[in-house]
């Protein structure tokens, strides 16, 4: 199976169809990097594409589009009601398959060194990819946005971590990093009790000494007049689906509430599944690469 | 998610290199198709090849290959201890995803018909792609071997389903059919007690009542000095893996033994894990084509 690696760049346009566009058609147009999703939103002015291929060709597709962002949108012109720093605002890698976190984070410090190399944008890193602690949340290093960051970018405080300290005059500067592959997973429960949902959301997350890695939030699904106890799984690894799911079946027991099922929503990477799978079955030896849907040629 | 079939196709040659490998050679010539596995056994002297594809290529594969085992094999002189009818034995067709049994029914009388129009070879169908009740069954339909059809095939009783009465001179005849894809699944006892493996296999096989397409068997394994229910789930539509592991589980349980753990042998379909992780998690919704993998190019 081969490496595989998901990248979601984040740019500071979501109007200008032509320009969405010219940034779609250079992912597309490199070999073996599959666009999966791509979203505009036009009161953020903001969109984010979603793609996918072995780490070389998504670092060129990144590239590519990153250059079509350069040329095409102005930050001194850009107006939105999302916090930005650049054209190309975040450029998140995560690992999929076959790849560890310190490959990601390799991954992202190279498009990071070619971004300024080739673009002459400044990068910050964020998250896994971060060069000290204060720059891992994104919020943190985002703060004051792009007309901010002008003023302040040649103290040592707002230094980028790679290129000279001045804004792209007008891509402004890009914030890359690597992060684990998130999942959203809810599990409903058979109360319309919110205050149950709520206090089983921060039993299992992790802020309130829950399960690590999750983060969870109590809601109301009116139309089946149910509860639901939404969560983020930010690194599987740390806190699997099934035992989220455990964590919260338990905690509704202890409440007296049955649990009437679960969901993911949106992707998952078959890691996750198959981990999922082999615990409850307390598979001995197996691995994706046994998934015969793996095996096909890309 | 494109539909995706698995064809397996059995030759009656397994010790000349170069027959094996121009029979390998003609399908991994066409595009859209991935050569899983080769397996060649002397004493046999038979070979599977096991490839994956959508329909249209794996037809195409599947028919390339047999115009070469038809050009070099030659039944006249072929010896081995495995039971056979033609140079091209037999040919499944497994739907694996996004395909049903009648696509995959309909997949293999197209692939029979060609067989006999390009090829001039008769065919037979069985399993789910049979004529006839008397037909599914592999050993019944080979029954004389090629040696004795020469003599039947005249007889109403072993006509076959395409083509004229009469075995291509040097090749024979082809028997053609769909199966479900089989999972070769085990549990493992934490017990050196053969009998109670044997007495658990016999409670959750079909064959005795058991669970719908299960076949088992109890094995020792000497090295670790316990026994082990071995299945194959011929259809996990009918019977998943969960199914097959908590039927086991609930037995042993009864004969106060201990389930140590379970494996998966060689390749399982990606819809079987799907399936699996979703009855433990109670997942409402979830499709394959959620897996992240699953989106790539192909």
């Amino acid at each position: 199976m081969p490496m595989l690696v998901e990248c979601i760049p984040n740019f500071s346009e979501g109007r200008r169809p032509e320009v969405l566009e010219a940034i779609a058609a250079a992912i597309r147009a490199v070999p073996g990097v599959t666009l999966l999703d791509m979203e505009a939103d036009r009161d953020h002015n903001r969109s984010v594409f979603t793609f996918i291929g072995e780490p070389e060709a998504v670092e060129k597709a990144a590239l590519e589009a990153a250059g079509q962002a350069v040329k095409l949108i102005d930050m001194e012109k850009h107006q939105g009601e999302h916090p930005r720093l650049g054209a190309i605002d975040v450029v998140p890698f995560v690992p999929v398959a076959e790849m560890t976190m310190p490959e990601a984070v390799e991954l992202a410090r190279a498009f990071g060194t070619q971004m300024w190399e080739s673009l002459h944008v400044p990068v910050y890193f964020y998250e896994e990819a971060a060069s000290s602690p204060n720059r891992r949340n994104l919020p943190d290093v985002r703060k004051g946005e792009y007309e901010g960051r002008k003023q302040n970018i040649s103290e040592p405080k707002w230094r980028p971590d790679v290129g000279e300290p001045r804004m792209h005059p007008t891509a402004g500067a890009t914030i890359v990093g690597a992060r684990f592959p998130l999942i959203a997973y809810n599990v409903n429960l058979a109360t319309d009790r919110l205050d149950i949902a709520k206090a089983i959301a921060k039993k299992v997350r992790e802020k309130d000494g829950g399960l690590p890695a999750v983060r969870a939030l109590g809601f109301e699904i009116r139309e089946r007049g149910i509860v639901q106890v939404s969560m983020n799984l930010v690194n599987y690894h740390r806190t699997g689906i099934h035992a989220a799911f455990e964590a919260v079946s338990a905690e509704a027991e202890r409440a007296g509430v049955r649990v009437l099922g679960s969901e993911v929503v949106g992707l998952v990477p078959l890691e996750a599944l198959v981990e999922c799978a082999g615990h409850f079955l307390n598979l001995e030896n197996f691995k994706p690469a046994q998934v015969l849907e793996s095996r096909l040629k890309k």
